[in-house]
């Protein structure tokens, strides 16, 4: 039986509850498919924070590497300055453990309301591979003459070719694998680049002819396409059929991976991972931490749920996360009322309940 | 009888169709409202480029300084690599002449369908301020290594506090003068900086400062709000009405007003200026030169007519700016079929014509 050993970092605000439910359920598959989970939990965040006034510590990254996989609920807090748990914690942890994709699915599931008139399951279901520890996120830049009148700031959008090559395989290699084709939901596999070409010269320079030339040599089967990232945000809402995989930038990919949850049906159903496909890779629902429901069993777990499930797929079950999503869709179409917390028409833990039983059953 | 000298650049493919609709709009509010346009038309784009090889010269830059206002239609050619006519044309034009607001109203008009269930004109009604010559879009950086495995590609996001104090200030007044409390939709004028404070925190850190420390200063009567771009993009789905003005930086208004304008009805009817208050300003429809549709009278001109109101709102004439906009209103609700080319039930002359007999009369 295989045994995975899983650090659970339930976070701040909402992160708990919806991270108890995603565990509930991987339990239940744990059961039924014959494989175990070994799970340790990692207090860090922002109530640890204002508390002890540490992050996440080198040790604890350290510590982290030797697990086979990261259960991340959601981390952050209102009275902290933005920036210090996002650095200190998150990034941190994508940063440390070169997690350098972030896996984005945008599939609208069944019984699910979009906001976008006459768009359905079939339309939107996508999936956006953002590169995740590269771009303007690296933090290189600074502030000259701070506080005075000629301040200057300055952020630099860096790319390596070796960091564009890498997200490019991977989302190459995901959209042989995954693509409409091989899912039999389309003629090709089609890869889009999201970018600015026409202005970001430099960097989307590098990413044009990286995409073409590594397309051209190891994926001739692969359709490329590409669009700009303010077009893309148009065709999202207007064509988001045309979308198949697409690959994108740090910066780019964490705009329009929001945009694309929105379309989805909100962040009570979007998940996320961020992964390192030679290493340890961390899930994580896109959704914060939801202050003003915290506590409340009302917010909906499915996107912490969906995370669990790209986890096992990472690891390898692919059946039993496949019984996951399964689960999630049957009760999407046939019980929850809303995505909206509070308006599921359940609280938390009975939906968190629902899932495990239906995929026991 | 105030005499405005305005440079028409008609552009490229369907830009000379839309322009020539703008013109004639413009030259019925002329007539109706008492002052006179001295036009002088400049051949630049993709079609001159391919010709003559000149973008926008020094020498043109310096003549379009004399005129009261620009009037620009679309540039842009499928032939040409990308970032040619972006940098040497549109780029140049706004950095040359210190275009530094680029201002575009997010405005639902009646009887347009906007893709986003529930919302209608009155939840759909807000103005973006972007920033328009700092930031990313200033080109500083570069490729080292090109073309080797080792090239890496920097492109830095810079901004003075200069640059930002302007825009701020820009912002805050047209806050003032324009938001909902002025304009009697709502009890506050709010303005809402979209920036991403939680990672970018040398750039928007700047921005966050001046912000606060200018709307304290100067502008405690208007009301502040911020959130991140990510954020942003889904509350501009989920609840536009949320928004009233809102200021950005370059890069992330590129993406934003794009995003609004198909929540507004996309490319047809969104409008741009891009705005030197202190000197010539440009005006611009959001959409592009829409090569399929070149040539055919089936493209929607009212975005280029309402840069045109935009262009003579500007330069001071703010009646025939109105009545500008409230033709276009009427040829909405009563007459357009559709905002997409070729689904308007008129062609793109005959939408011109409506908006100009309405005008007359
Ligand atoms: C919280 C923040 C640092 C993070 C990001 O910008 O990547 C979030 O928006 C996300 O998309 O996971
Ligand atoms: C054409 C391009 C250079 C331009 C921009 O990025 O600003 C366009 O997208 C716009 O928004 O006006």
């Amino acid at each position: 039986m295989n045994t995975y050993k899983i650090a659970v970092i339930p976070g701040d605000g909402t992160g708990p509850e919806v991270t108890a439910e995603a565990v509930k359920v991987l339990n239940a598959a744990e059961d039924k498919f014959g494989f175990k989970f070994e799970k340790t939990e990692y207090d860090l965040g922002g109530t640890r924070y204002l508390k002890t006034g540490e992050t996440l510590s080198d040790e604890t990254l350290e510590e982290l590497r030797g697990y086979d996989s990261i259960l991340l609920g959601a981390i952050g807090h209102p009275d902290i300055k933005p920036g210090i748990l996002e650095k200190g914690v998150l990034l941190k942890a994508r940063f440390g453990l070169d997690q350098y994709i972030n896996l984005r699915p945008v599939k609208l599931f069944p019984g699910v309301e979009t906001p976008i008139k006459g768009k359905g399951p079939k339309e939107i279901d996508y999936v956006v591979v953002r590169e995740n520890t590269g771009g303007v996120y690296t933090g290189v830049g600074g502030n000259s003459q701070m506080g005075t009148a000629n301040e200057v700031a300055v952020q630099s959008n860096v790319y390596t070719r070796f960091q564009v090559e890498r997200c490019l395989r991977f989302a190459f290699d995901y959209a042989r694998k995954y693509g409409k084709k091989a899912r039999g939901a389309g003629e090709d596999n089609t890869l889009t680049l999201v970018g600015k070409t026409n202005v970001l010269t430099y960097v989307w320079g590098l990413w044009e002819r990286a995409f073409n030339e590594i397309g051209d040599a190891e994926y001739p089967d692969i359709k490329r396409a590409y669009c700009h990232v303010d077009a893309a945000c148009i065709y999202m809402i207007q064509c988001p059929e045309m979308f198949d995989i697409v690959v994108t930038g740090n910066m780019f990919g964490d705009i329009i991976t929001d945009l694309g949850a929105i379309t989805q049906g909100g962040l009570g159903i979007a998940a996320g991972g961020n992964i390192n496909p030679e290493g340890v890779s961390m899930f994580e629902p896109i959704g914060g931490t939801a202050p003003s429901f915290t506590g409340l069993n009302q917010i909906n777990p499915l996107a912490a749920i969906l995370s669990g499930a790209m986890m096992i797929q990472t690891l390898g079950e692919t059946e039993a996360a496949e019984a996951i999503e399964n689960a999630v869709r049957w009760a999407t179409a046939n019980k929850l009322k809303s995505m909206a917390a509070a308006q599921m028409g359940y609280s938390t833990t009975e939906v968190g309940d629902m899932v495990a039983e239906r995929i026991k059953n």
